[in-house]
C-alpha cells in the first residue's frame, strides 16, 4: 500500500524552555514523512519548498523511502518560515513570525506516479488546497485523512466544510474540535464534527493522549508521561505519520486497527518531542520503536473482573 | 477487610455553568465513604459535624453500612461550609466561602470498635490531625493513604514531611504533585515525592485520568469521556472511596490490584460529575458501577503485534 503525504517542508525557529534554535528542518509533511517511512516506502510527498531549503534534507528523506517527485522547488523565493515560542505547560504558544514565502503560491499536483495511493494524509493547508488534492486522484484512496486549525474555521468555514463531507477522518487537537462544534464537552464535539462529514474524528489532547471517535465508539489512548517534552514542535504530525503509516503498512482500516495506529502514532510522537524538530525521528530504529510501543501496552493495561 | 476514612462532613454551596445550589450535604469523608461502601461494609467514618448536619442523611449512611461511632456531633456549632463557583473548563474554581465552624476544634478519637482495619484513608486535613489518628492505631494498617492540598504545603509544611513518611500512598491531583515537588514535569515530580516517603503516588487529572506511580513502574487511566461534566465537587474523594474499597473488599495490595482499583475509582468518580452533590452515587446499584466499568475496559482496550 502506499501513502500519500501533502503539507509543508519549511523552516521553524522555536524556542522553548529548555533552549532556542536557529532555523531549523520542519513542516507538517516533514514529521509525517519522517515518522511514516518507519512503517511503510514509498511514502509519497507532496510539497513546496524555495532555494534555501537543503539538498541534504531531502537526500535523508530519499534514502528513507521518501519521494519527492510531489516536491515543487521554487527557484526564486525561499521555504516557508515559522518562530515560535512555548509556554512552560508545553500545550500553549506564541506565533512569533509566519513568513508564508513559497506557500502563497502552493498549487499541488499529484504526480502520475503517485495515481492509486490508497492512504491519504492532508496537512493543515487552506480547505481549497487540501481539496484540489482530492479532486485529482483518479482513483478515490481508501482512507482520506486531513488536518486543518482554527485560521481555516475563521477565513474559510464555507471551503472548510465542503472539505469535510469529502474525507473520511478528521485528526485536530482539542481546542480546534471545540472550535469547530461550538461545544466545550468533548463527547458532543465529536458528535457534532461527525455529523458534519467525517466517518472517523481523532481529537489529539496533547500531553493527555488522543481520543478516537467513530459512530457510538470511543477509544482513549493516554500519551506516555515523559521526562521532559523538550520541544514540542511537529508532535501532531509525527503522531499523524505513525498512525497512517501503521494502517497504510497493514491496509487495514478496521477500528480495532485504527486503535493499534494510535499507539504507534502516540510512540512515535513520544520520540519527536524529546529533540528539537525532527533529530530524534532520525535516529530511532524498529527496535526502539517496539520497546516504545511497549511501554504503552504497560502503561494502560489492567485485567478486572466485574464485582 | 474493614476501612477507615477520616474527613469533613460538611455543607456546600456550588455553581456551575449548569446550574447552582443552596447548601446540600458534602465533605470528603461523606463522598468516600458512599463511594466505598458499594464494594465493602463496613465503612468507619471518623468525621465532625455540628447540629444542623440532617440526622437523615447519617441514617441513610448507616442503612449502607457506614458506621458512624467515630463521628463526633457538636451541638452548640454548625458543620463546615464551603461554597465555590466552577469556571467552564471545570478544572478550576474559585472558593466563595469557607467557614470552618466545628473543624476548627476536630481532634479525631478512633474508637476502640474500629481498631484493627487494615485500610485507612485520611482525607485533606491538617496534617497533625492526620497524624494523630495514624498514632492512636493499635495495629497499623496494612494500607496508609493520604490526601493533601496545596493549602497545608504552604502553612504547614514541616508536618506533611513527617506525615509523608509515615503513610504508604499519597492522593493528590496535578497541581499538587506539582507544588509539592517543585517540579512540572509529573514524572519528575512523582520521583520527587516517592523520595519524601509514600511507596506509591497517584496523580488524579481530573478529566484527563489519574497516573499510579510506584518505584519505575507506571500505569495511567483516562477518565471517561462524558457528555456534561455536571458538577465536579467530590470526583476526587470519590476516586480515592473507590479505589480504597476495591481494595479493602480484595484485600490485595498488589501494584497489579492497585490498576484495578484505580478503574473501580474512575467509574466511581465518572458517576459523581453527573449531578450535584453525593446524589448519583446514592442512586447507582452493581450493574450500573459493572456496566461503567466494562466502558472502561472497552475504552482504553487495544492488541498490538509487535512491528
Amino acid at each position: 500500500m502506499s501513502l500519500i503525504t501533502v503539507g509543508t517542508m519549511a523552516f521553524d525557529a522555536i524556542e522553548t524552555p529548555f533552549g532556542k534554535t536557529d532555523k531549523i528542518v520542519g513542516g507538517s509533511a516533514t514529521y509525517v514523512a519522517y515518522a511514516a517511512s518507519n512503517f511503510l516506502k514509498p511514502v509519497q510527498q507532496i510539497s513546496i519548498v524555495g532555494f534555501d531549503f537543503p539538498k541534504e534534507e531531502m537526500d535523508e528523506m530519499r534514502s528513507r523511502g521518501i519521494e519527492l517527485d510531489g516536491v515543487e522547488i521554487v527557484p526564486d523565493k525561499k521555504s516557508f518560515f515559522w518562530a515560535g515560542r512555548y509556554h512552560e505547560d508545553m500545550n500553549t504558544r506564541d506565533t512569533l513570525i509566519t513568513d508564508l514565502n513559497v506557500l502563497a503560491d502552493f498549487n499541488p499536483k499529484v504526480p502520475d506516479s503517485y495515481q492509486g495511493a490508497e492512504f491519504l494524509m492532508l496537512g493543515n493547508l487552506m480547505p481549497s488546497i487540501q481539496m484540489s488534492v482530492i479532486n485529482q486522484m483518479k482513483t478515490r484512496p481508501k482512507l482520506i485523512v486531513m488536518d486543518t486549525m482554527n485560521f481555516w474555521m475563521e477565513s474559510a468555514m464555507g471551503d472548510l466544510e465542503k472539505l469535510l463531507k469529502q474525507v473520511d477522518m478528521l485528526l485536530v487537537n482539542d481546542a480546534e474540535a471545540r472550535q469547530l462544534s461550538g461545544q466545550f464537552s468533548l463527547v458532543k464535539a465529536a458528535r457534532t464534527i461527525l455529523a458534519m462529514g467525517p466517518k472517523y474524528l481523532i481529537i489529539k489532547k496533547g500531553e493527555h493522549g488522543a481520543l478516537l471517535f467513530h459512530g457510538d465508539d470511543v477509544f482513549y489512548a493516554p500519551a506516555l508521561p515523559l521526562e521532559d517534552v523538550f520541544d514540542p514542535t511537529g508532535a501532531g504530525d509525527t503522531f499523524a505519520g505513525g498512525f497512517m503509516g501503521h494502517l497504510a503498512k497493514t491496509g487495514d482500516i478496521s477500528f480495532e486497527n485504527m486503535k493499534r495506529g494510535i499507539i504507534v502514532g502516540s510512540a512515535m510522537a513520544s520520540f519527536c518531542v524529546e529533540k528539537f524538530g525532527p533529530t530524534r525521528l532520525k535516529e530511532v530504529n524498529t527496535d526502539d520503536i517496539n520497546r516504545r510501543i511497549d511501554q504503552f501496552r504497560q502503561l494502560v493495561s489492567f485485567d478486572i473482573e466485574l464485582v
